[in-house]
């Protein structure tokens, strides 16, 4: 493999901070016009001199994929599921290839799943939504109703609360894709669900929601009324297309920042009460088990968190040199201020830019160049949104939680480099 | 088919200037009250009784399909092409349902088509980027290559000059995804072309750029450094993940706000130069035929345009009531300041509500709350861009280039709305 004479040492000068730093210190022995010299001389030994197979046919023609498909160089770019995670795969989670993803929208054929009774299969002839207890119109709503109410489109993330809840007791997987995997960020559309609140007339005396889906499962959640009424959503399109099947076709809720599970899939009945059900996903599951045997509930919100996305240990460094590192922020709090990144383990941070635009409660991709001389590394990021909230460490998140948790790991991740270029997940004491 | 109970129109109440004044209009007889308490009747008859078979059965588990697809109940929607428009399909377009996309992101999988020579099928192992000609330093880039440059994503709309070239003559097609469906908008990750230019040492005398493809058509435009350096993408990444194969994979130039031609798909090769080429595709196509005679040639920026996506002919209207109208703007000359709607075919307009974030040449949602009567309405949507540019008539357009054009119809779209509801494709005098 050709690795890596491009970009020239002498194009990252002046690009950063840092990066004039350590080239000051490189001094000038090691000058640009050498290995561009190199770049040069190999272009002509390297570039094919016949015409490749494609050059020299026709490819198949247009509408030969009505639907598109990826290419089959990308066939191994797939969710994954961890088998031993949970007992059966219908009530499990698939975890999205985030080492192989640019951006911050997340493509639906691999946004993460998680399913409590498999993947429903709703026909939306037949689908409804009923709105009713202290309302004062109960209503059943067909998706041709639910369709002709005024629309909004916005992109947000949705992270499972468990995104991470497999680092509670230490590291465990050296990968990105499964300690970070289960959150994607898409442009959701539908009407706003106060909207169709205000369609019901929600009476006096009503403080919370219940929201259902259609599947076997029937997940049922408990939200206040006040966040019901701010910016909750009920979606029917993702990414500009029909919700997928995993998604919650054709209906789900999409409550922005808080935790995945409140996003209820396959919709089919909003309640109105004077006081939460507390069901079973929000007592034995979904909530936070305390060092002192207590548990938390209704913790809804997703606060800060990143994740270096490259390098990972899926993409290992590949020989010392200049590197962009790539990565991820998001708050359920709103927009993210600012990340912030570390080679050293904690010890100093360099401000990472932040690529336009920086949306509320919506993924954010973060690069910093850095320079790998080739020595072992403890890389991390660090999240800090409008709110001034910052990213704590493992430390200071086991401090206050123990490590009885499963849910809401907000932890800042540490990916050790080693000299020979491979990236693994550990946790510093 | 129940249709349409919902919202009422006690709800669309003050959502809008028109909306108010047309309930005055209506008088107090038709109130909401009653109009909700048929909603709320029929809630009890309609609700299915039992549970439906996706509410009783546990569906498939996670990962039954690594890279999702999307459901069977909406499987009509697909791009479509015109068998009779081009001679074979390897040299064609195939057109993006509008008709039933939300939000402003174009989903991967219905992004238009446009070959010159099939859809190729790169090997991104194999692939090379070469740059040459008036630069200090020839380059040949691998893709490893090409990914380790600083990145950076965009949302950006693409759109084929020919998009509505059917309609120069008159109204052709009942059909908004083949007046309109050669666009699409997506989130495009990749490297600055002011980027590579810089490592590869632009000379002096270089004033011109030329783009080749790698497929067998070796699509080859010609384009003004300026543009070149000011805001163009080497781009790998759509919508998160990489390129499709019908979209250039593994690389692609964007070019944003100009004809989707110059964005050149599979790109191999990038020259300097001092002056134009003259490809092919740059003078016997690609032009523009004026009455005289003469063609316009490097008439690359889109200008500003808009289209009314419902009602549409696939989407017609189903018994008077109020509707919110819905529709897409865009401008290659950077944001879009407004949409006006209206709904006599241009003698009176009222101003459209924009869905944000409004971006940078991409497309922006409008929407628009209108209460049809019953009667025949002949619906118009015009764009205004930041410049101040407004989308013209079709009669404006003619007025100055013709019949002749086959490119850049930016056009304002009718759409005859008759009393039955079914909406038809025309153009006024």
């Amino acid at each position: 493999m050709r690795w890596p004479a491009l970009p020239s040492r002498k194009f990252w000068r002046g690009r950063t901070a840092a990066g004039r730093r350590e080239f000051i210190a490189l001094g000038a022995a090691l000058t640009g016009g050498a290995i561009f010299g190199r770049g040069a001389a190999k272009a002509a030994e390297t570039f094919p001199p016949h015409e490749p197979p494609w050059s020299k046919t026709l490819g198949p023609g247009v509408v030969d994929r009505p639907y598109g498909q990826p290419s089959q160089f990308v066939k191994d770019v797939i969710r994954r599921n961890v088998p031993w995670l949970t007992a059966t795969p219908q009530s499990s989670v698939s975890f999205s290839p985030l080492q192989d993803l640019s951006g911050i929208i997340t493509p639906n054929g691999l946004f993460f799943e998680r399913h409590h009774s498999g993947r429903a299969d709703v026909d939306p002839r037949l689908h409804r939504l009923m709105i009713h207890g202290l309302v004062e119109r109960p209503l059943i709503l067909t998706m041709a109703d639910i369709e002709r109410f005024p629309s909004t489109s916005r992109i947000h993330f949705i992270e499972c609360p468990a995104n991470g809840g497999m680092e509670w007791r230490g590291a465990q997987l050296d990968s990105l894709q499964f300690t970070h995997g289960m959150i994607g960020c898409a442009e959701w559309t539908g009407v706003k669900l106060s909207t169709l609140l205000e369609e019901a007339g929600v009476k006096e005396q009503a403080k919370w929601l219940l929201a259902e889906g259609a599947d076997g499962a029937h997940m049922t959640r408990s939200l206040p009324l006040e966040k019901c009424l701010d910016d909750c959503l009920m979606v029917y399109a993702q990414n500009g297309e029909a919700l997928r099947p995993e998604q919650g076709f054709p209906l789900r809720l999409v409550v922005p920042g808080w935790e995945g599970n409140v996003s209820v899939k396959w919709l089919r009945r909003l309640k109105l009460g004077d006081e939460p059900w507390f069901t079973r996903e929000e007592t034995s599951k979904y909530t936070d088990l305390m060092p002192d045997g207590s548990a938390r509930g209704f913790t809804w919100v997703m606060d800060a968190k990143s994740v270096i996305t490259f390098p990972c240990p899926e993409k290992p460094l590949r020989g010392r040199g200049i590197y962009e590192v790539r990565g991820l922020a998001w708050s359920g709090r709103g927009k993210i201020n600012a990340v912030d990144v570390s080679v050293d383990g904690g010890v100093n941070w360099r401000r990472a830019e932040l690529n336009a635009p920086v949306l509320d409660k919506a993924l954010t991709r973060f690069t910093f160049a850095w320079r790998w001389d080739g020595r072992p590394a403890l890389m991390q990021s660090r999240a800090v949104d409008e709110t001034g909230y910052v990213q704590p460490t493992v430390a200071q998140l086991r401090k206050v939680r123990g490590v009885n948790s499963i849910y809401h790991n907000n932890s800042i991740q540490t990916w050790q480099v080693k000299a020979d270029g491979s990236v693994h997940n550990v946790q510093l004491a």
